[in-house]
């Protein structure tokens, strides 16, 4: 694989200078151009210790606006972040359009080099990988740019470089303890590579393997791909539509399974029963949650629900059992300009809680399939393609060791009616009944449909759906409050 | 100072059942009051362990419309916030403009405790009463309104709630063993506190004194309070024009001593000596970073400078030298939506460095006395205020172990004029001179006055500026190479 980034190329000092003022005039401006056409650019920049990765950056955040690139090394971790899923990091740097991210380790950097010390076996290798193409197919289809950049050193090169730079007292300090165990590896970590780079150079994402050793040569390589990539991504652009259009013309999902006609409306819980078991699984949560905290096991709960539902004062008996140190409440309104600058799901990513303790979102990333999609918010291929992308994100939730719950309250058509209604009439609540309520209200049978699709293609083993009965308030409390005891018990 | 809370009072259920509804409705309005006129409120609720605070902000979150609240718990840290300055964790808890924050445990928790248990001095309780009076003041100037509720039980009270939490097994879950510490230390807990308020309790940040036995009382005492404040609050919105024409009658300062006509422009340094110059300091600093990445030594660079003074080029000359694992580079440009909801500081906190690490502010706050003084995007009495609020963020960030380089790059008119008429003529360096740069040019008098006043009112001990002579860019790159080695010596 590695062949044609051992021919030994160089340039000469002429060549170079003469080349570099027209690139990085040409640079710049397919930076500007990138700009403008608000494409989020990553570029990830790996290779073999010792290859001049930290040149390269140097030299492209030159050529490059700097005010438009940010750099990130992806090295020791903090608690913060061991806490959470793997990526989160990761969703952490990624960049709002228009802007570039230049990666110095990055996804790549773990599953390789774990794979080499033999910690991780060719089944849980072979998982990363896909995990890494999903990751970066989603980015992608969400308009990314993501420039893959290999610096490649043959064994005696690599020797070579790094002898020099300890040779000399005033770059010695440069070379990692890390540095001279991986030099060993060298054999094995290049087979490693070449594993890594086969299962994931692909049409959307490609690698480019670049020849390190000569530094004018590596730098003016490195600028004539990253501009070809970034000449090829606007092109495309302008074929966009095109494509979209063959997206919209695909034919409809067929009917899901009518679930949500199968929740039993009907059951109901009477007062004194209410007071008591509302009291009993309170105290339980509430210690639970403790538990939690101590073993270090998150919480994620999400409540989803028709207008009126009961969604919040659901929340609320929920809360109220939990030790406020130990949750927050993330409710879900439009989304801040930082947010819209970046694929749906960061906005959720970023809340997600630190070990032990619990993040309950009021409305959640189901707004992409539910809302974005009735109003239109979201195109046919976007919203289509969510459902993949939530049950990767939520499996990752719960390999991070995450309990997630998942609520939809449901009440009959009937029912909301009554409730808004009755709200009208009570000055406190007032506010919770707008004209966006009854416009919604019309398009019930719309949002039933995609409730139902909703529910059918995100229902997976470690994250399946609570459908709550919710016309009797109370008994929905108390079913709600049950199922985050039992899940709970399952997982301490 | 707690006589008034010691006096038993309690509301029946029906005059509680009977209020509640009228003071909730009036609450929900004056919220969604704030949210329209964009006030940030900071709500603290502090007291007794077992005075019932908890309870009081789920009924908060009950009264209040819950999508524009959110609660923050300051309780255990996390190394993110342990290795920056102890404020961070709060800056990052501000709300935005029309949302509510409300904190259990705040800037008053450590501070009393450690006084409490004797690991703070009187000298060091002083300050940290200073701290918070300016923090809370530069928050009241920047719009927000701040409520303080102190939830007060006797030492009979805080007993016996405790000894009831403990006797139901479904409540005992809720006693920390540090609030069986905090029991036996009643006494002075109740000495300290009253000083903590004493020193705190001010016209623009008034604490309140609540009774906290009966919980019908202290949940209507605190709704009440609430209320009233933000009522008054908006009230005094409407007389703030009339208060600001006040502040702009303010004479203008006395001309500031000239002190960038004393930099000596005609410093030179040969190319040969520059090579040789710059290859060894960039040694020096590349090698003492990593020094200062063992000893979690921080840094903080930030580089001010006229137009085309070669900010740009000096920051990669020092970026060069140092791994890209240790540092990161902030342009500051226009603020997101996220940061002008906020406090202005709030942008340059939330990227301070991690122990050991760097952050380099390409243009920093002092845009707040430079740009927004002369474009008139900040008013007088905010710019003039600025002053105050950077040396009090500078002292933070030494007393936080932070080693802060500041640098001004100064450069003759004429100067500038040569290098906008030679940009103008490199293809990839057009895109630096705008418009923009012609009219500030226009103002450089102006310019040359805000930053003399600058230099002089924000060249502390711990944070002097060093004015760099710029007009030959290889003096003043080995300058500021040559400073930050110096400035790092003395640190490690």
């Amino acid at each position: 694989m590695f062949e044609a980034a051992e021919l030994g190329q160089r340039v000469s000092k002429r060549t170079y200078t003469a080349a570099v003022p027209k690139l990085r005039s040409e640079v710049l401006q397919a930076h500007f151009a990138l700009r403008e056409a608000r494409v989020p650019v990553i570029i990830i920049a790996s290779g073999v210790d010792g290859a001049g990765k930290g040149e390269v950056i140097h030299r492209l955040n030159e050529w490059l606006d700097p005010r438009g690139v940010d750099t990130y090394a992806f090295w020791k971790n903090s608690d913060e972040e061991t806490e959470r899923p793997y990526y989160w990091r990761f969703w952490k740097a990624l960049p709002a359009r228009g802007r570039i991210a230049i990666l110095f380790g990055s996804w790549y950097s773990s599953p390789t080099v774990r794979r080499v010390y033999g910690k991780l076996s060719a089944g849980g290798f072979n998982r990363a990988m896909d995990r890494i193409a999903f990751f970066e197919r989603m980015l992608v289809d969400d308009g990314a740019l993501i420039i893959k950049l290999w610096y490649h050193l043959n064994r005696r090169e690599q020797r070579k470089r790094i002898q020099q730079l300890e040779a000399d007292p005033e770059s010695r300090w440069r070379i990692l303890p890390t540095d001279k165990k991986h030099l060993k590896r060298y054999d094995t970590f290049i087979k490693v590579t070449a594993q890594v780079i086969r299962r994931t150079d692909v049409a959307y994402a490609p690698w480019h393997i670049i020849e390190a050793t000569d530094r004018r040569y590596r730098e003016l390589t490195t600028g004539r791909i990253i501009l070809r990539a970034i000449r090829e991504r606007l092109k495309r652009d302008s074929l966009r539509s095109s494509e979209l259009a063959r997206h919209r013309r695909l034919p409809p999902a067929p009917r899901p399974p009518a679930k949500l006609d199968r929740v039993n409306l009907e059951a109901r819980l009477a007062p004194t029963e209410y007071r008591e078991e509302l009291k009993r699984y309170q105290a339980r949560l509430g210690r639970m949650m403790w538990e939690a905290y101590r073993k270090g096991v998150s919480n994620v709960l999400l409540f989803e629900g028709w207008d009126a539902a009961g969604k919040g004062s659901a929340i609320r008996r929920v809360t109220q059992a939990i030790d406020p140190r130990l949750y927050r409440t993330v409710s879900i309104a439009a989304p801040t300009e930082e947010e819209k600058a970046r694929h749906y799901l960061w906005r959720f990513w970023r809340h997600l809680p630190r070990a032990g303790t619990s993040t309950i979102y009021d409305r959640s990333w189901y707004g992409r399939v539910l809302v974005e999609r009735i109003e239109g918010y979201a195109e046919a291929h976007e919203w289509r393609r969510a459902y993949a992308e939530i049950n990767d994100f939520e499996e990752q939730l719960s390999e991070g060791g995450i309990v997630l719950s998942k609520f939809w309250i449901h009440i009959t058509k009937e029912e909301q009616l009554k409730r808004f209604r009755q709200r009208q009439e009570v000055p406190f609540k007032q506010h919770k009944i707008t004209d966006e309520d009854w416009r919604n209200r019309e398009k019930w049978e719309s949002y039933a449909l995609a409730v139902d699709e909703m529910v059918a293609r995100t229902s997976t083993e470690s994250a399946s759906w609570t459908l709550v009965a919710g016309n009797d308030k109370r008994y929905a409390r108390v079913q709600i409050l049950k199922t985050l005891c039992r899940r709970l018990e399952k997982a301490l």
